[in-house]
């Protein structure tokens, strides 16, 4: 499978979704009373972390090197932060649409993977990896706890997104609905956990 | 030196060496009260992260990519750790399994990085960060002091170990024997150090 | 374009550069009261972490593995700093020393990317990478906020001299004297801003 094919749409959706995690980290760099400079860093890190780390793990060519696109979104979104109050930007329609992010390029990294011959395990973590690793360094880099470290159903929603991608790759279905379809499942898990605050079950044994 | 004419031996070593550090990184999350989707993520950074680290550096195919058991052994790892008490886990018997998956991992991590042609002195780091590695990214990310970050002998046994397999290769010893040397003597070094509650002196100049 | 025929000078440079960013690594393990494996483990993180990401984002063979005088350069430098007081080493000396280590990695860096095809917009960035990604990682893995996360003008220096580099290669001026013309005005800007403690206005909106 080659993903190129479907450039056009696919660039789009691309660029839509490293600015919706760019912009969750410029607010970050806001909230934190940072500077311009700073702003763009965090966006660039939480935009095209998740992607970055992926292409090095499969052996693929890191997508925003060639692309110069990408950092030029990255650095709009920085510069329309700078220029906004914060709260014109946050609240629930942020929520939802980091949601989307998250699983549109947990499907998109999964099946990255597999058209680079990944076999089907690996392939989900790689669709996992995609849509959280840019906000575990965005956490990690700013010193406070990380996403993944709590109760909140958002690797879930991922792992559901690229799981789904990944099976209907192994049982032969086309392409594309199965995209539709896993992005849709888990951006709706996610959706539901953000509504209703839901949240999975701690480790909660005796010592 | 192709490592993987050993295949059969080295395979069941390394997915040895790969859940003794997922069971540490499973325990911390335990410990920390975490869900069970984080302690699969801890597990999988701890038990990976350093060979996978490794690898990039040297440039080879990321060694848990196409071998999808590692990825099911850290998952197994996490859900024994979710089912059981972590006081099973915990103790002296914990520590000496990590003191053998780290310096059999620096030893590995030395003999691959020499089999692809790096030379001695970054092989031997090769060694110690594929033993070491795994546990900083467990530790940052959790957000708590990281081993290096202390006194104990624990880089040091593996950078032992590591050395002396370079060592070996260099004035042209036979494999085996001097990967089970070396391995033996950072084991040896970091059991001490646990008995005996061992510690390098720190840096105590005035300022 | 091979910076490879400009070995001579360059790998003195290299080395240099390399030491300078090491010596701030040994000297935050100093300051905390660590012991030297940990501070020739800082040592190597601050001294090769930037050019380690670029050289793994242009895909570029990692520079220090194949190199082991940079791997003996760190070293030498942690011991030099285990075997003196840190106060002959820190003030205003070493924060020039860094800048100017900054600024010229954020050219050498600019000026790989390029000879590695990389298009202009993503190798001013890999320039940026190159000088300040080495002291973040120091920064995260020794637990302190980051150089990045403030408003002094650090990122914005290297920024600077990256930017220029490769406005030059843009419009075609000889390669050398726009190096060394790209270097001194990050420099110089780095400069001033230690010296009149320039600081970038914060984001102060209200949210």
């Amino acid at each position: 499978m080659n993903v190129e094919i479907l450039t056009p749409l696919l660039d789009v959706l691309d660029i839509l979704g490293v600015a919706v995690f760019a912009l969750s980290g410029a607010l970050l760099a806001a909230k934190d009373r940072q500077t311009f400079v700073t702003m763009v860093f965090f966006a660039l890190m939480t935009g095209v972390g998740g992607g970055t780390v992926r292409d090095l793990l499969i052996g693929a060519p890191v997508f925003w090197i060639s692309d110069p696109w990408i950092a030029f979104a990255c650095f709009a979104v920085a510069l329309l932060t700078w220029m906004t109050p914060t709260r014109w930007w946050e609240g629930k329609l942020l929520e939802f649409a980091d949601g989307a992010g998250l699983t549109g390029y947990a499907v998109l990294g999964a099946a990255k993977a597999l058209s680079y011959g990944v076999p089907p395990v690996p392939a989900v973590l790689m669709g996992v990896v995609t849509g959280c690793v840019g906000g575990i360094i965005r956490d990690v880099v700013a010193g406070r706890p990380s996403i993944i470290v709590g109760p909140e159903l958002y690797i879930t929603a991922a792992t559901l997104s690229a799981a789904l991608c990944v099976l209907g790759e192994v049982i032969g279905l086309p392409r594309i609905p199965v995209w539709i379809a896993a992005g849709t499942a888990g951006f709706l898990l996610r959706s539901a956990a953000i509504h209703w605050k839901l949240a999975l079950p701690a480790y909660s044994r005796e010592a």
